[in-house]
């Protein structure tokens, strides 16, 4: 595995090179697929580097799309969509059940340059919830649609439609049936339920940020739950004045303290860095209010920031100097 | 209606005294029932009364709830409840029709000692959305629910649940077929269409903060969407180390510009008073995009700002020493 990276870095190193040069050619892209408490034993090296691949693959895909001049939002897009079509993530395919055994998908994306954002809730039968985000963002009045609202809009719009047994999993129905045969002994939700989502931030060359998330939502919520991914300024939030942010985690400590627009808040007022501000949010305020999760974080400088307050997350970077990095577990 | 006004205003000034002597004992609620382009014109003075006399209603019932000690949480539940229950505002009975001419409710609530939250969107059989949105606060583990599985919920916490033609008005559906009429000749939506909303944001006697908003949303809204109200940081936010702000406008600005959370950001981080950052981020961030509405704010030290970058906002507040204001135009 380590192998593959350093030929892959070497590789990515001497192609990017040239446009690490140029300063106006600085460009980042920033992945995450999910925290939790995630355990090195409670991962075979097999999965390991199945994760590790698919981390790649999305991180390769966007650098394309960066590397050629193209915009921020298009690279979250696709390095989204990558992981939303991978059973791996908990989003798209693969995505968690609902207390009643169905799947329900929420997404949402914001651009830095000009604050406008999309995001849906509760979609059961468009393939790439992330994509309909896009569309709601640009060819709406509107930032956020739900439900079958949500879905007749991005049936006009032309998106890919699913039955809804696309995104079964049969891995995630038995995590479900688990989580069922859990909750008759305890009652309670335990916080291993609540990881998922997958999520990309980046800056492009046009010195844009951008940000977007996408998830299946918490492992048994309740039929109508929505958790912070489509909340715009919580689990998602960009502006070029300061951050872009994407977040994992338990979406309702992600929504109460509005976590993204902290971020950003305490970089524009308080004068913070993006890693003092990320950290901060991250390993002390939602730490202390008892709030599992983490987030990836990008700035106009092209500093990349990813703190999390559990065991373990998915996650991933590459710079515009070819320097790729996908990790699971702490440095 | 001055003499009226001047009545109360003795009357409770009288008998807020004994109180207003006790630093412990102060509170103050303010309100609001939606900003717009409103006109003195296109207001008899029998309608500009019923206005008057429903914001006094909902601000002496809020009041009374205070004074005795009671919850911020209860008083602002119970301002935006009387709110609803009347067809003068665009929130429970008497909200605006979608696309399709039918209604969908949403709301939230946000106790500022806890960061608890609890939302509700795309509701459209519970009497009262701001009792939804309690219920899941309290009584779930989530903070947003939507559409039937929000019912769903509503319904086993017993909330009263209505006919959807409870909600129906006789004069918003007129003002729905001629938005429809406009809609013909023009294509594009009015920020007139956009008006509507009510809220409460109050401090308790125990130095607590709370706010509360709950909209039918926008006239001719498309199926599913969903504003600023059920968005918490956005159209509803409470921190007891800042201020409970309760949001009215288009509300795709407002969730975009995350209001409510970058209110308290610019008062914990950049040292801005309650006054200064209400009036920052609605007469000039949110203008200067092009986002039209306004905000009630309260502080802890019981300060009231109502900033509205709109020709009208329904609004009033009343404090512990008995004043009490409501105003429709501005000052």
């Amino acid at each position: 595995m380590k192998n593959l990276f350093c030929f892959l870095s070497l590789t990515l190193l001497l192609a990017g090179l040239p446009l690490a040069l140029c300063a106006q050619n600085n460009f980042v892209l920033a992945i995450h697929g999910g925290a939790g408490s995630l355990s090195r034993e409670g991962l075979t090296p097999e999965r390991e580097t199945e994760y590790h691949a698919k981390l790649q693959e999305a991180l390769l895909a966007g650098m394309e799309i960066l590397r050629s001049g193209g915009t921020s939002l298009d690279a979250v897009e696709q390095a989204v969509r990558i992981m939303e079509e991978s059973p791996l993530f908990n989003a798209g395919r693969g995505a968690v059940f609902t207390a009643d055994g169905t799947i329900e998908l929420d997404a949402s994306i914001m651009c830095g340059a000009t604050l406008n954002a999309g995001a849906v809730a509760g979609i059961t039968t468009l393939k790439s919830p992330i994509a309909a985000a896009r569309k709601v963002m640009e060819n709406s009045p509107h930032v956020m649609l739900i439900g079958k609202g949500a879905e007749q809009f991005g049936y006009e719009q032309g998106l890919e439609v699913v039955d809804p047994s696309y995104f079964f999993d049969q891995r995630r129905w038995e995590q479900f049936r688990e989580y069922l045969r859990r909750q008759q002994m305890r009652g309670a939700p335990d916080p291993a339920d609540m990881r998922g989502t997958v999520g990309a931030v980046a800056l492009d060359i046009h010195g844009n940020l951008a940000a977007a998330t996408s998830t299946g939502g918490m492992n048994g919520k309740r039929y109508g739950r929505v958790g912070d991914v489509p909340v715009i300024g919580a689990g998602t939030y960009a502006n070029n004045a300061s951050c872009a942010v994407s977040a994992t985690g338990h979406g309702e400590y992600f929504i109460r303290y509005v976590v993204g627009h902290e971020i950003s808040a305490q970089m524009l007022y308080k004068g913070s860095s993006l890693e003092q501000a990320a950290g901060h949010t991250i390993m002390e305020m939602l730490r202390e209010a008892g709030g599992t999760g983490g987030v990836v974080a990008v700035d106009r400088q092209g500093n990349v920031s990813m703190p999390f307050n559990t065991s373990g997350m998915y996650r991933g970077f590459i710079k515009a100097d070819g320097t790729m990095e996908t990790r699971i577990f702490p440095d």
